[in-house]
């Protein structure tokens, strides 16, 4: 894989999703932008659960996000999820997200630490994912 | 403890829990439900997290619920949580949902199931649990 | 359309939505029937926010879920929804939730009623909405 | 009031805000800093509601977030509000959540924008919000 690597997947806003102004909730695109990061992952045959299961969580560290324009009940919004860097025990992505008209609504970044589930503590990235990486 | 035991918590309607409606959407109400029994639980001195640290998970395995007026963004909702029965590997709770007005919004049952975390099947709560129900 | 009618979707269970159990928390199970029911009138050429553009508005009033065995994280689930009656302001429906080994994982029924968006008061369905359900 | 104006707020992590990493999932922060904001305005009498009522919106157009420690089941956190700044139609705030050992776990920064709900344009903030602002 070249870093960046782009992925682009498709969500649609669900009714519970919505608030009392008729927008997507702000607090809603977490889930979004981290269903974009899964799917960037699966494209390259990396399982997030996998990685979990090889006993090295991924939480986000730092998550930032613009906000554009309202995403609406039912949109189908497609995320665009780019890789940017993988550096030590850390991970960045940035993301895009577009409404059906082909605006960007959202831009937004995270950061996120690979953790030992044993010993709680940051660690490399596994040498499945990295060399993933560099392989591709 | 005699059962039925009773116990009543507040909680206020979140922004991000209303729909485009300007209800509170109808799945946000299992979560109230859920403070409703956790701390039904603690004012007997029960904690649920400490129940998952001795090994037993306390999952819900079937839930019903009645919406008989709407809640609204703000409103101070009123849980009133009743522990009616505990067999075997079961423990059953009804609630009442009231707003500031003193009207019962919802009504809902529950039904949860002690599953021991080690063999994953269900298990007869755990002594300290039960001996606390029985001394009161 | 004979009722009932049977429409199938699928919904991939989130990371957000997990509880600590390592389950899908079962609060947000609402939403994937919601989803069912969203895509079986979509499947009929019924749009669920078209009908509330006319005015008309489907909460919930009656919802109950049985909970057989538990969703994991990135597990693919299909939905099964049917209507099963429509009746004066009423509209029912069942669902089934699979897994991909094909087992049956959930089963669950909601009422929901057809509200007047002016009146605040239950409603026919709109004749659109019950002249497409008699022609098909 | 002064700028800047500070609140606190308690929030219990709710059993359904946790992920299966056994941590408050990251998206649900959001929810926490909203409550913030809106114990904060109503520490100063000022209603987001009623601000509603009045045609007045107030989304969310910038969000950034770091995640210092995870915040667990049941923590009973501290929400602490500032009010830095209200320039034009936009309103400033910064949060830290604390845990009970009164570690930050996290901090964090909004942006949001007064608009009207009729125009749907950004619009200055409404005058009894501004006044009572100035004379506090």
């Amino acid at each position: 894989m070249k870093i960046p690597f782009i992925n682009t997947t498709e969500i649609r806003v669900r009714y519970g999703e919505t608030d009392q102004m008729g927008y997507c909730y702000y607090g809603n695109y977490a889930q979004y932008f981290e269903v974009g990061r899964v799917e960037a992952l699966r494209s390259l045959g990396m399982s997030y659960k996998a990685l979990e299961e090889q006993g090295v969580m991924l939480p986000v560290s730092e998550f930032s996000v613009k906000y554009l324009s309202p995403a609406f009940y039912d949109d189908l919004l497609t995320v665009k999820t780019e890789i940017t860097a993988i550096k030590g025990a850390r991970i960045y992505f940035t993301y895009e997200l577009s409404n059906e008209k082909g605006n960007i609504i959202s831009k937004a970044e995270t950061t996120l630490v690979f953790v030992d589930k044993t010993t709680m503590r940051p660690t490399q990235a596994p040498v499945n994912f990295t060399a993933l990486f560099e392989s591709i």
